[in-house]
């Protein structure tokens, strides 16, 4: 019979079993959090109606949109054009939309909600690109009304998980849409060029300063112009002129905030009505224990054009920078338009769980993954099988996850492989421990043993386990 | 702007968060114990290739098969016919063999992966009948071999998961697919026949002994025929005989194994074959800690005609029969022919984790909700708000999921949030407990209240929350 080559789709990550244990370490963590802070689960089908889907989208969305057909409905569309009737999720805001609207009467309010699934995009196949991912999202959603505190509530749920996935120092950085958009005005830039000025700005990083002037000049700013909104929108970015600050006893984030209440700004109330904003959630942040050194004022952070309306965060790894944010969100106005008439604002947040495991394996910021199975139980004579299997028995009764050597072998090769597999401790009942009444425990990590009688095999384990736990 | 009526595609089962919560529950507890049992985790791609995930099918599995295009593909294909180059895995079964085909030099066998995803089928619409739903599924896969150790390693696994679901007493029925083959073979049945036969055995049931009688008569069986089957096949089914036999101090496992070494039967070599194999996984289930009015032999137990080879389950739930299995598998002779030359033996379950909630909910099986979130800091007072949150840090940073009222209300009506969202504990913090140093925790289960120092609160909390889980 011919083969057929075992192989997946691009785009996909599919993991060995000892990277999948890290990744899913990585998916608990942010769950913990999501739930510490008081969200709510919930999952939405993959398959969505595309009309339902596809409302507001067009263009770029769109395009990358993977539909669905049952056998059925594709032999019959040989028989005719017509959009396929389901499509697959490209992100969990949309289907967020079309839940709270379709549960609205079941749902008490502000909904909170989390959300840890995959999505879909037809993305163009490209190493480090990937057509399904997962996305963490958490957001608040309000009737009518939500208040600014729920926006400072996000970063102390970013910065408890981060702390947690311990990837190293990171920077929540925060912006409000309508200090942009208050710039902007008081520079009188109209709506085209407000995008175009955004994406320009948004490329320092890359082009480096002069990069951004030049190019602002050639879309025909004025350099006043360009040398404002150069001076507002990215003094907030340079970590040197911050740290100078700091050292003069400043505070740079009241220092970014006090700077937009000069009365060049003052005229326009939008945007003296973010810096309010902005301030308000500024100020919450120590309560809701977030330390001074995980979050900055950073006015150049936008998120888009359309969507978001007030707050946005961004959050950058600080000795990584070239990987981007990891976490990204905001504050929209009114979630589910299309959907129901009721005014639902929100705020909230997503990471891209699947990219970021990859960009941290990239840069070698993933420590060795150990196994989930804790317990290799050995056997050295067939006829003590059962003895093993009690042994086991006991040991996953306790919760200590144990594997057991079905088949005697060579003794050094069932410590190898528990050695490749990642597992810790190997457990040995050979003729002397029986005549003993012990085990043998070997430490694989440590190369190490003791023996221990078999009633407290479970205590001592439970020991080792948490020892290993706490050094983590 | 008109709206689109926000709506779920028919087939999917979509929950409120208190019904999500209890799900996640039972996949948690679902892979608590395949980790347990040393059972490592795999996550596969929703899409597969066409041609991988269709090798061997066709007919009602093609029929039910969903395929995918992005935008791009679709616009090509009015150009002309053709398969899709993409479509959703119909089981993680498929996935699993392409996996261990393409992964087969880097993993160690027995593999032993568990895999808990959802799957897709193009079902006709029908109340509980579901397009989308969750497969958990365990797997050993040997190399050449694989003992037959591993099958009574299965419903040790099996007897573990349910006894933690906690949804009434059950049974794992054990048969051997050889037996099955070595009847039919001795009562000179050929093959077309056969799967016929215990597709009529299978509804005994529904149709009782008669009606199978009956069937089988039309089906044009003798007499003497269809009383050999039935007394061998359906004896070990009857509960009533089971408890006689136990009256009579006897073990009805043993008895039906003894029954079938009855020089009628010692000619096939295949049934021999098959009562050893069988009498050898009853014979470690005690080891394994499984007990011995948790499994029963059940010589009708066939579950379909081509994949499984030897060892077959079935469980259900004794006061439950009308739900059927609610955990399946079997022993298989080669995982992955058509993707590899290698010989891959294996044996697995698979627990259809969304028809199992759905119909546990329908026959009213499920316990009350309680919330993930543990605690709600009441505001009685929007001066203190910064005390709430830290007092909520505090609490999140002990791992209690905790949630802020951040705005001023009625306490009543804070009370009445906590209670309708099943959160247990309400924590008020008014100016006589900030004068006395102290909070008030309310508990809303049992309609009590106590006030503790506010740095005892996390302790406090803790006793009453450890109580409180040992009690479910």
């Amino acid at each position: 019979m011919a083969l057929t080559p075992a192989r997946t789709a691009p785009g996909v990550m599919e993991l060995l079993p000892l990277e999948q244990i890290a990744f899913q370490e990585m998916l608990d963590t942010v769950r913990r959090n999501f739930e510490r802070f008081g969200f709510l689960p919930i999952e939405t089908p993959v398959m969505e109606f595309s009309d339902v889907l596809l409302t507001k989208q067009g263009g770029e969305t769109e395009r990358q949109v993977y539909f669905v057909q049952s056998t059925g409905a594709l032999a019959a569309s040989d028989k005719g054009p017509g959009k396929p009737e389901l499509a697959l999720r490209f992100d969990l805001t949309v289907p967020l939309a079309r839940y709270v609207a379709e549960h609205e009467n079941e749902l008490t309010f502000p909904f909170r909600r989390y959300q840890i699934q995959r999505v879909y995009r037809g993305e163009r196949a490209q190493r480090g690109r990937f057509r399904e991912f997962y996305q963490c999202d958490i957001d608040v959603i309000g009737k009518d009304h939500l208040s600014i505190r729920y926006d400072a509530e996000i970063p102390a749920v970013i910065y408890s998980v981060f702390r947690d996935l311990a990837i190293g120092p990171f920077t929540i950085r925060i912006n409000n849409r309508k200090i942009l958009r208050g710039v902007m005005e008081v520079l009188n830039l109209d709506a085209e060029k407000q995008a175009v000025v955004l994406r320009e700005i948004d490329k320092v990083d890359k082009i480096g300063a002069n990069g951004v002037f030049n190019s602002l000049q050639a879309l025909g700013l004025d350099s006043n112009t360009i040398t404002s909104l150069m001076s507002t929108l990215l003094s907030t970015k340079d970590e040197n002129v911050r740290a100078k600050l700091r050292a003069e006893g400043k505070d740079p984030n009241q220092d970014a905030l006090q700077r937009l209440r000069d009365p060049m700004w003052t005229g326009s109330h939008v945007l003296q009505q973010g810096v309010n904003e902005l301030s308000d959630v500024i100020a919450l942040l120590p309560a809701f224990g977030v330390p001074a050194s995980f979050f900055a004022i950073d006015f150049s952070i936008a998120r888009g054009l359309d969507y978001y309306t007030g707050t946005v965060y961004e959050t950058t790894l600080n000795e990584h920078p070239q990987i981007g944010s990891i976490c990204s969100g905001g504050r929209y106005d009114n979630l589910a338009a299309n959907y129901t008439k009721s005014h639902l604002p929100g705020v909230g947040i997503s990471i891209g769980a699947t990219r970021l495991f990859w960009q941290l394996r990239e840069a070698k910021l993933l420590g060795l993954a150990e196994s989930t199975v804790k317990v290799l139980v050995t056997q050295m004579d067939e006829a003590q099988l059962p003895a093993y299997l009690e042994l086991a028995a006991i040991l996953r009764n306790a919760g200590i996850a144990t594997e057991v050597v079905m088949e005697a072998g060579k003794l050094g090769k069932q410590f190898k492989h528990a050695d490749r597999a990642g597992i810790r401790f190997v457990v040995v009942l050979g003729p002397d421990e029986i005549a003993k009444g012990v085990v043998t425990v070997k430490d694989m990590r440590k190369q190490d043993q003791f023996e221990v009688p078999r009633a407290e095999l479970v205590k001592a384990l439970r020991v080792e386990l948490e020892q290993a736990a706490a050094m983590k």
